[in-house]
């Protein structure tokens, strides 16, 4: 390799040191970009054309030489050269090599840093795209566990305690209204994702009257969908910090779910046991069964919060316009991506094969559970809330004196504590009934259940 | 103060240790919540009266109480008590010792789960609000001296590098830009925080058929902008972590704005001077005037980086559905607002006040900043870009060689290097020419640079 | 106030912004370093008069005066005045109230760059000294709970599964030696904390011949516990980020040991049990008990790293030498420090107060957590590991298909299953056994436990 | 593959899902362990012989065995298969087909739990010495820059403005001095991190009375240097945090470090030029000379830290002991490493061959700097400190108000200021005296930074 092969080789004398070579080289990572770049340089050609650059006959020539080296790439014949030091740079030399000296306009008022900025948000789209899909797979999963246990009875826990009866299917429905707000934030990413700043130039813009409304357009967005400022158009990288979050937040979410579903397929809760397709056992105890499923989702939030963080940590202090540490943005991009989409997978994987034991949620009921409804009836009977509360409290006192179930008080006992208790207060120790009591829209009940099944199913099918 | 003074205290025996008391004490931060929790009381006690849990002239009475309460925190009267662990405490507490037994009734079916996390949006709405506006003061100040520079040519950089002339003007507006995604995203978290909770109880839903749509409007949203489901309802803090990372990029563009005004304010370069207002001197070195408005801004990056890092790491494996975890995410929440409405303040002044010296600017420029345009003109007599970029380089290294300027080259230097060069190329090393050249959208030019400005201020008017 | 009365007023004629001078305004946060800075400022006082620039007697005046000075702050009567920008602004102006003219000698050769350097290092060895001793608390709290439970047999869990019996006493003391290696790390800390910057002056160094040694003898530390270089001397934070890391090291393991906590107390595990003092109750469910006092331990782990964040951040590409962003650093010190200080105590507390479950850990174990035992009873039997873990696995397959426990296999079972098994196989199933099988230093057995408990009571009185 | 040439094969029936076997395979990164986890064999198998579970005889055959696995890895033949999950399994299937059944005793007594808890150590043990190595080499080259600049003049800056006259040789010690300190973190952490758990077994600890002070000789570590407890000498990772600490803090060194240079390598300061070994061009602006390798260091500061922050989040809220969540901890233990490797030999070779530009640095100077040194001298004339201090203030603006150097100023002009002042203080305006003033320890003189050398350099020679 002579430097002369490098792009900015003309002035350059000395030759890179050879760690310094692997140190700047960003080949090796950013070759995931070559469709995007080759999509960014069609649009270019196109642009050069329209703006009379270029001949017709020479855009087409440009149009078939891009095409070919499209189509090395996709076979995996594309030969990486040493002087390669990045995409745009291999993209072009080949070019170059299969269609003559025409490969050398298509860099006409275009730099690296618009080039390279047009890439990675054209590549952040198709990411918002490939996790969107990823994290529907995950709600679908959980809703259709929702619809099978509408009527699964089990505890819900505040503070990890028991708290009060719900349904299975409820619990379910949790993690996909969460997911929900997740693909709303992808959507809202993916408007400031695709806003194309090709036409800024080296920083200064373009000074060849290009039509970048119509860049946008090849490169399927608005007219209006241009960066507004030059400057700006080269060195933001907010869209990537934006994706990060949204995949720091959907890390959150599923170590959430995860954390759940560790706890649930304990011996000591036993409500969900892992198929073996998403369970190992241990070298040493060989009744083990561990849910590494669940265990390794909730570990990527690290990776995923830490992307994030290295992200924000580049952007802290950068002067304008583009800086060379802006080249480290892009391993967190595609860690993330890799990352969501292989966890959202086998997390759909793990929840749609799960076996819920209905037994022994049920069996995890206890009447003192119900301590709320004894509060409701009291109010349902005239009784000041705070007033219901506290006597409601003093019912579980006195059931957990006598070593007895709440459920297992006597009608004078109740009496004792308050004249408003009468007969039907046993009523009230019925789990089933005081699930579907809460009824409202977001309610444990198995209507509001399914009324949640049919929003989402609704709302995952807008989205594709 | 006696146990039972606790909302919780009906089956508890023992006391509270005095450190576990202070531990777990919110009210010395959650009291900044008093207005929200009013307002959310209000709410809730139109809906028990809608649902007929109690009577009209109930809901008078409990109204008038409510805003007495009002009236005494609005007035600096309201004494906090011992037993006042949070906010929502001190109201009831408060509110009951006003209109007596029906202050017992406004809890009816309402839990602190689901009241405080209305609360938070509630005041979340606020935040994003008020951040908005300190947001568009520093547009607006960057945008009236973009207004005043579009003419006021300086060095754009790449890598900290002279890379290509611009406008002072351009400058300011590529930062104007940077917030106007932020305003964006600020819009698009406020549909997300503005979805009301309220009628979630403890976890599983409200029992008594309460018209959750009505308490939405009531709090000045849409009747759909309800939670749908209470588990999620009452442990969703999400929120608060878009607008955490909100914040955390707003930290990030300003510790950018302010990295280049601490450097365009240094001796070396000398293109702008804060004002005394926003400067300080030295203890013991009486010469100096620092940029600390700028320096602190950029320090405070950390703390918003640090706020959301502190809010994701809560999130991290926290099992459904609320846990106690969560009260600590309200002091990140209060620190990023304070921050970013203080900071954003001040960077207004300071740039507003700064005094921008056009001649250290114009004398920055050098010659070699017009290479590219050298290549541009080239490629303009119709040598291929890439050709015409390494001509250009070599014209620069002769210069170099010879320590003169590249405008100093004579014709015949110049038509050894390319016969396509001729004497029209003197026209090129004019820097105002160079600007003006880059005149697509978004470019460097003094029009575009003006329509920058107007389609600014189209887009702050909008938001007020 | 007028601006001659800060220490840097000299040269300037402006005011400051009002915002401007809240913003810059360290003093709310920083008075917390009075005494730190003024034993600073006596060290100092001594070592000018050592060096000839103030006589004897007027070292005794100040000396005098700074006694008061700190009496002031001691008793609580001193006065902050609106110019006391910071700590230092405020002693050296009461002194020279107190003391007359020459109390503006004392800052001849200092900067409040050396001087604030030397308060933090100060404080932080205070701080690092004060969590150490309630890091100490609650390893107290852990080492009693394991003496008194040597002999309780549990679940020792991975990947959350019951594992292995393992006793509470060998589950406390793992928490106990997480903790003494962070008390190790606070003494690395300290050493490197403990380096004394005065003498730096503003960036340059002293120029008046002061004798370094001197003064940090003076400061309780060794002649040579000095600075090498006075950039760096004014500019380091490191020791802050150490401790900021330590901080949130020791948060992690809290958080772990929360976690267990909490897991522990649910009805489905029941191990151990919260006092009321560190509980509290639900304002709808009177029968929850909530381990508050753990759970916000845990969450405790989010301010903690987010503060180291936040320092992080600061110091990624800050220039030499000193800069304002560095006034930052002092709210993430005192946070980590409070938040330390009381989570550890509660802690503390928390452990030493609970009740611990004998009779549910011992119900928890299950025969086939002996399947290790089997494998090993196999090993001594001749059999290959690999080929006893194989044959104990195929064991527990054949008693699950049965639905009876591992150890209601008959010996004919066994016998099938290998000729190695014989009739001593009955001795393997014996929780109390297999935990003293496991006698090698830092195993479950209660001698080693004993052990432990012995050498951590013996670190632990080295460290005072 | 069928599932039972897993490790833990015994007792599952299903098959892994192809993702999740993905999401689990930690072979793809945990090859690197290659060399450790033999290590780890060896003394185990060692240990098993001294305990009597394997003959002498055997012995020998397994070390032979493990030999030939060693000669396998080093010499690039050793075949992957797709049962080998990890690199403990892919060992121990690899051993025994080559030794046969006896390789089946290896794991006697062992876990992949403490097998995999000592290979973590012994690698991260080589990973702070290769850091400390490559840390060193920038020391040596910031050490002999500074050596060839004890008399090289340039600004200091605090706030980035031009503060007091100090030497390059300072500023280069400076970096050193910060380095220094990490070096001794390193050696701090390389105390914790060699700790061995190997005779923890699974959780418990190991039955068969091994030695482990043994194990802890054969592994190169002192006889004590074992882990205390078996749980946590199983899931303890603090070893790594404390690396990925020490990383983070080399990396915001190092971004500081890049910082200055990319600064002064800016034409407006033109202090240093990075060699074209260490720069790169514009593929647009021909002209460009891009300090790419201290851009792209500083830049690395971001994945450090976030490797940083992926593990603390691991470890929030892990129960004990061992979770699979723990496998993600060995990514970021190499990315940091590997980082770390690179940056420092890059930033080595950078700093050893940057032209210092002495001219530049001393034109940078300005009398005004001296302002400190003028207040100096009216102490030495028994002014009082603040009073001097006020007076050079005034001399300073006076001298701008006649736009004149502050060292222009007529003996009147002094003299009105102060009676104090006389004709010698013309000898205060000499850069090179003001510079040799600072002559205490750690201060810029050119005696004291030839002292720093020499410390610094035996520093260095003891570490190797």
């Amino acid at each position: 390799m002579t430097t002369t092969s490098k792009l900015w080789g003309g002035r350059f004398s000395g030759e890179l040191d050879a760690l310094m070579k692997r140190f700047q080289d960003s080949m090796p990572f950013d070759i995931r970009l070559w469709d995007v770049d080759i999509r960014g340089s069609v649009a270019y050609a196109h642009a050069i054309a329209r703006a009379g650059i270029i001949t017709t006959s020479e855009l087409q020539t440009l149009l078939n030489g891009l095409s070919r080296v499209r189509s090395e790439f996709a076979g995996n014949t594309f030969l990486v050269q040493p002087g390669d030091e990045d995409i745009h740079t291999a993209v072009e030399r080949r070019l170059t090599e299969l269609v003559g000296d025409v490969g050398k306009k298509l860099h006409t008022g275009r730099s690296r840093n618009d080039q390279v900025a047009t890439d990675l948000r054209l590549y952040t789209l198709e990411a918002l795209n490939h996790v969107g899909v990823a994290s529907r797979k995950l709600q679908r999963a959980l809703t259709d566990q929702a619809e099978a246990h509408v009527d699964t009875l089990m505890p819900g826990y505040t503070h990890l305690q028991r708290a009060q009866p719900i349904t299975f299917g409820h619990w379910c429905m949790a993690y996909v209204w969460m997911l929900q707000r997740d693909a709303e934030r992808l959507r809202d990413c993916e408007r400031r994702a695709g806003v194309i700043p090709l036409g800024s130039g080296g920083s200064a813009g373009n000074p060849f009257a290009i039509d970048r409304g119509a860049i946008a357009i090849e490169l399927g967005r608005d007219r209006e969908a241009i960066s507004q400022n030059s400057l700006d158009g080269v060195s933001d990288r907010d869209f990537i910090a934006e994706f990060l979050f949204c995949g720091a937040l959907i890390g959150a979410h599923i170590s959430r779910l995860a954390e759940d579903l560790v706890l649930y397929s304990t011996a000591e809760f036993g409500f969900v046991q892992f198929s073996d397709a998403y369970s190992t056992g241990s070298s040493i105890m060989p009744q083990k069964k561990n849910p590494d499923s669940a265990e390794l989702a909730r570990g990527k939030a690290g990776r995923l919060f830490g992307n994030l963080i290295n992200m924000l940590t580049l952007l802290k202090g950068s002067p304008l316009t583009y800086n060379k540490d802006f080249q480290e943005v892009q391993e967190p991009l595609f860690d993330t991506l890799d990352t969501l989409d292989l966890t959202l997978e086998v997390m759909s994987g793990a929840v749609r094969t799960m076996r819920v034991n209905a037994d022994r949620m049920r069996a995890a009921l206890d009447p003192a559970m119900l301590a709320t409804d004894v509060a409701e009836y009291l109010v349902r009977k005239g009784v000041a809330f705070r007033d219901a509360h506290h006597l409601s409290g003093r019912a579980v006192a006195l059931a957990e004196e006598r070593h007895i179930g709440i459920d297992a008080l006597s009608l004078e006992d109740w009496r004792n504590l308050s004249p408003y208790f009468s007969s039907d207060i046993v009523g009230v120790f019925d789990f089933g009934r005081s699930v579907n009591s809460r009824d409202v829209t977001g309610g444990t009940s198995a209507r509001s259940v399914r009324e949640q099944v049919g929003k989402a199913r609704a709302l995952m099918a807008q989205e594709g």
